[in-house]
């Protein structure tokens, strides 16, 4: 195989996700598979969401839908960041956010966790990456894995159920911080089993979701936040995937973040993309448009993707929204959305 | 009455907030008033929350019952944002969250809104004022009133009821612009109302509450906060008052909120104060203790509160939380606190 055949071969998620400035920016959104489209509310009619994650032909079915209606350079694994946490000895429901039945308070309860073996976390899950990858034969789309960033996963582990603020969680890190660093170490070490075994099943890059990241000062991020997910990044270091880091409302975090080892940052719709560039000089940014425009009209959709799309130059940009897609979401919105992503060309702008 | 009589008889908190670089922080803590304290667990078992709010004698006994306990330099009035918004015509219950029975989505609901006379909005949040400031007759405590920003207003109004992002919110702004023009503008002249009214029965500082704000990119902070937020205080200019805006997860709108025309900041844990400083220049910060700190140890806590206190030299500070006071904080946490902070000569730092 020649060079130049290879380089055809790579689909232009990857190779903007390894840091080319494309002259288009590959496109996939956040929650692109989900309760905005009609196909995926007819499978989620028949079953539970752990039945949809569990069983390889329906998470596939799901995580394919979006690449059906709409040209995008990605598929996401259908899953939640909460996969891996049951073979821990975890009992998770959905109620529709994530609800622990017995929140963690204690180190106890903490040393009493299990640490399965890569095998055990969630066979389902690798082999639903298995026929996602072969459906996807042939097609110049990514198959992207992914898991929760430690600290988020400890997040819902510890205050139990979503809130908004998560203030018991953030009081425990304060009371019980040699219990919290004994979960984080057990969650990170659990993640780079899991997400290996994605890598090993075909998940062509990963991202890891720190959604409650942006919840933190500094300080705090730097003790209970950066230490492990610098160790889950370099686990996954040399396996041929670009790794993408997400945190949302982190805004004062950039500094911070920067000392992550990962290709690509992703971020929401606080900032632009210009404003946040100089914080990651050289690397990838995945972002950002507010999900909320997709409500709004096509023409002020065009011109708020191209808007972003401008602030993106300068460096390789993924194409995505700050946060998932909302759920009232029209489904014509987002091919207008792809649509308008697909047409601009990065490399020759028009003035505005 | 001599100079010096006068300048002595102006709360330290009030010289603070009018910009006074002050030997010692002013210390108040938003929230100070409820769940965490006994004596207000036994007034709520009595009465719902709506009838503690309207009763004049509860709210200010609610009022001033931290002032009991903790040698506080100022008593916030004790209500909700949501309390003006019932004369307009609105149905909002509290669970405790507040619920809005009919959320507003057209322009014709937003045009069949009343705007009440200032007397009519609420006479029972005057009467717990004046009631508040003769209690505190002698003491060197000032009274703080306050009322939600319009934009924060409008969030609630128009999603119904708290969530995580406040999504169909942000949706609006974009598909119903002119709709929610409107309602801003309504919201504007009632809140102008309104506090001028709790300026007239004794309040001698405003803090607005603009919850939500930091929801948003600074574009649609221009288009949707600042015009009102900006209105709103120039309305509340000259009547000697100062005026202190609160935004939470909002460090991205800094550069923006140095706009605003008000005397005092209020910011949450994410950045120190060292760090907000350079966007205020010459302008009173307040802040920023993380209130999860209170859940930790005395040690901790006195350790936490100096960092904040050193950060906060360099110019005039309140010292209060980033966010409210957390319903588990044991009361003796926050005498502990009070203290640290009022042992703590601003003018006489010993070295690190």
């Amino acid at each position: 195989m020649s060079i130049v055949q290879t380089v055809r071969s790579t689909p232009l998620f990857l190779r903007a996700a390894w840091g080319e400035d494309t002259p288009r920016a590959p496109v996939w959104l956040m929650r692109q598979a989900g309760r905005y489209l009609p196909e995926y509310l007819a499978i989620k009619s028949r079953s539970s969401f752990w039945e949809m994650v569990r069983t390889p032909e329906l998470a596939a079915e799901v995580t394919l839908q979006p690449l059906r209606r709409f040209a995008l350079d990605a598929a996401i694994l259908f899953s939640d960041i909460m996969t891996p946490l049951p073979a821990m000895g975890l009992e998770i429901q959905f109620n529709p956010g994530p609800v622990v039945a017995r929140p963690l308070r204690t180190l106890a309860q903490i040393e009493a966790l299990g640490l399965p073996e890569a095998r055990e976390i969630a066979p389902f899950v690798e082999e639903t990456i298995r026929l996602v990858r072969r459906e996807l034969e042939g097609r110049e789309v990514a198959v992207i894995g992914f898991g929760g960033a430690p600290l988020t996963l400890a997040t819902y582990l510890i205050q139990g159920a979503g809130t908004k603020d998560y203030e018991e969680f953030r009081a425990f890190l304060r009371y019980e911080p040699v219990a919290a660093h004994r979960l984080l170490e057990k969650l990170t070490e659990l993640s780079i089993r899991y997400l290996k075994a994605q890598i090993q099943a075909g998940a062509q890059a990963i991202q890891l979701f720190d959604s409650w990241a942006g919840l933190h000062d500094s300080a705090t991020y730097r003790e209970f936040a950066l230490p492990y997910n610098r160790a889950l990044f370099q686990a996954l270091e040399g396996l041929g995937v670009p790794r993408i880091y997400l945190a949302v409302g982190a805004s004062h975090l950039y500094p911070v973040l920067s000392e992550l080892p990962c290709e690509a940052v992703s971020v929401d719709w606080r900032l632009s993309l210009e404003q946040i560039r100089p914080h990651f000089p050289g690397r990838v940014l995945q972002g950002n448009l507010d999900p909320a425009v997709l409500l709004a009209s096509p023409e002020v959709i065009a011109r708020e993707a191209r808007r972003v799309l401008r602030a993106g130059l300068g460096g390789p940009h993924l194409f995505n929204l700050g946060h998932g897609v909302i759920r009232t979401t029209p489904p014509e919105h987002v091919a207008h959305l792809v649509e308008t992503v697909r047409q601009f060309n990065r490399h020759s702008v028009e003035p505005l």
